[in-house]
């Protein structure tokens, strides 16, 4: 008998690792047909599809995390922020339209509800995206934990990035401090005292990308938001899609004190740990300190470093340069982060 | 002290009636902001914004009908033919991309997953609609009820068609029988004897559609898919809409025995009852046999019958003649089926 028929979905399955991974290419995959353009199998942070001279960029993502206020943020701002930024992240900074789906708990707090669309409309405006439709749906007492959302962008671009271009001798830029969201969301969950000062980066970072873009034109060649998976994640996406190896050094990742100190309490490396409001983005060397300036010089950019860079050498892996020493950096496996975001 | 801080949500604000209406008027419809086009604030089947000489249509819904499973059709086939069908009655009958956004209960089945996912494909490909991306989600167990999926639909279309543009005089088509998706569904649920004879009708009719539109052409003047709130739900949108009053030649309604049958046993109106592969389409006069014919010539569209018709009086009434009299049809309150697609 094949034992695949008895195999359940565990939670390792849905947090942004090695096992999520494989359960997308063995089952979700199979949803793929040709497209002209970066379709499903590019498996990229959304697609783009060719319309005349221009790109159509659609992206989508669901939101579950549990609490759904926390510090820095809250579930609404959280799901378009995540839309807004896989956007972003394929070169479309000007969302044409976001939906926004909402499945509620029957008993679920109106006030609440009203707060969290008060949250999402500020968000938007924020990223200059407007909401175009949506949908409700109410599930019964206990079938549902409160609120859940998802959300889809749709925009368009003139060029697209995707998170495949890296060549050996690029270098990689994060826009910012690493591990914020998930630490927040994990401190807040289990009640630590470190709370207070953790807050979540959650943002829409559009214009952020945009000035990058600007300044770096064609030599921004590769792109990606470390949400679950974290920056580790990432790093072994674009590491195994651009056939190049990485060395990161380490200890030029801006890491905010506060998630240094949880990260050793909970026992969990920031770099594993999702980010809502940042970037890494792969830059042709030679225009490095040109996107940098850039990002620097916008307010959710002030901490932006170079912190690795790819190689020809060992392509797919991900070397970790401690300062002390070097050692590989495993993919995630599936860490036990459940409705981190 | 503001009683509203108290207000739970409830079951009726999903159930596609008066409730979920002003729920989405009062605290929705604040996310929607001016667009070139039918925005959010249109409260139609979906967005069709401006873009050079086209407009670029979109469209979301979430699914989470319980059973996943029931007679003619699942959670899949629903979320593809929902996502498809809501496109089509903007006038968008070729979808450039959908998305696949899945939460998924920890524990359970990998092969209903896989079932579920296999008719997702086929269904996509029956309505000739690319998957393009997605999202895969997991709560823990006890969190979320199996298996909840969101699709959003993203399309390009030359003309586009509103639910609002009736006026006095014109025919209202439906392209076949009434009441079948959502009697299938409640009688697997209660475990009703009639069980076998129903079958839910979900299907994409995209291409059913595509025939009425090269029909009709600019005469097709508002349609809208019969869903949560059933053919009364969608005549009460369209008369306020249009401004017109809408007469109901009831006898001329196609109803399936075993959904008359079933009605009468749990003592719901099939026109209250959510269909998922069917449309209600306005027509001028002078081209509705030109447009039931190409509905009829089409595999799903075989009964496909002109039901009523738009009166200047009484705007924003639906009146129904049952044969015997005349009286009013009120708009759906929130009957309660929950879950219902
Ligand atoms: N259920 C699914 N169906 C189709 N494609 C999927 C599905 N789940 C994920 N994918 C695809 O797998 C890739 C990885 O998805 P993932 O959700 O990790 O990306 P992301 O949205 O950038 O990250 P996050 O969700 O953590 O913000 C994307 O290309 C996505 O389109
Ligand atoms: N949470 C929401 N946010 C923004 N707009 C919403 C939301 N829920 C519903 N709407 C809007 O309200 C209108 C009615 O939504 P509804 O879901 O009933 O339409 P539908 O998808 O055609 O029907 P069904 O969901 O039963 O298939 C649509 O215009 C939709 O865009
Ligand atoms: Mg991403
Ligand atoms: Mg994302
Ligand atoms: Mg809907
Ligand atoms: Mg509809
Ligand atoms: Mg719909
Ligand atoms: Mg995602």
């Amino acid at each position: 008998m094949d034992t695949k028929v008895q195999q359940k979905i565990g939670l390792k399955h849905g947090s942004g690792g090695r096992a999520m991974r494989q359960l997308i290419e063995d089952v979700f995959l199979s949803l793929a047909s040709p497209v002209d353009g970066i379709g499903l199998s590019a498996l990229d942070d959304g697609a783009a599809i060719r319309v005349g001279d221009r790109w159509l960029v659609i992206t989508t993502d669901s939101h579950v995390v549990h609490p759904i206020f926390f510090p820095g943020g809250d579930i609404g701002r959280i799901s378009v922020s995540g839309t807004v930024n896989d956007l972003a992240m394929m070169g479309a900074t000007e969302p044409v339209g976001l939906t926004c789906a909402v499945i509620i708990e029957e008993g679920f707090p109106r006030a609440d509800l009203e707060r969290v669309v008060a949250s999402m409309r500020e968000t938007a405006k924020e990223a200059g995206a407007p909401f175009v439709t949506g949908d409700t749906k109410v599930m019964g007492k206990g079938q549902v934990d409160g609120l859940l959302l998802n959300t889809t962008g749709v925009a368009l671009a003139d060029r697209v990035v995707s998170d495949a271009g890296l060549r050996a001798g690029d270098l990689l830029v994060v826009t910012g401090s690493i591990g914020d969201h998930g630490m927040a969301v994990m401190a807040r969950r289990h009640d630590l005292r470190l709370e207070g000062d953790l807050r979540s980066d959650v943002a829409p970072i559009n214009g952020l990308v945009r000035a990058a873009l600007a300044a770096g034109g064609e030599d921004v060649v590769a792109m990606k938001d470390p949400t679950r998976g974290g920056v580790a994640g990432v790093l072994h996406e674009m590491a195994a899609k651009g056939g190049v190896g990485i060395v990161v050094d380490e200890p030029s990742l801006p890491v905010n004190d506060e998630v240094r100190a949880a990260g050793e309490m909970i026992g969990i490396d920031p770099l594993l740990v999702a980010n809502e409001g940042k970037a890494v983005i792969g830059v042709r060397a030679r225009s490095a300190d040109k996107v940098l300036a850039a990002l620097r010089a916008h307010p959710l950019g002030a901490r932006a470093t170079v912190f690795a860079r790819a190689i020809a050498e060992r392509p797919g892996a991900v070397i970790l340069d401690t300062g002390f020493g070097r050692r590989m950096l495993a993919e995630p496996e599936g860490e036990l982060l459940p409705r981190i975001c």
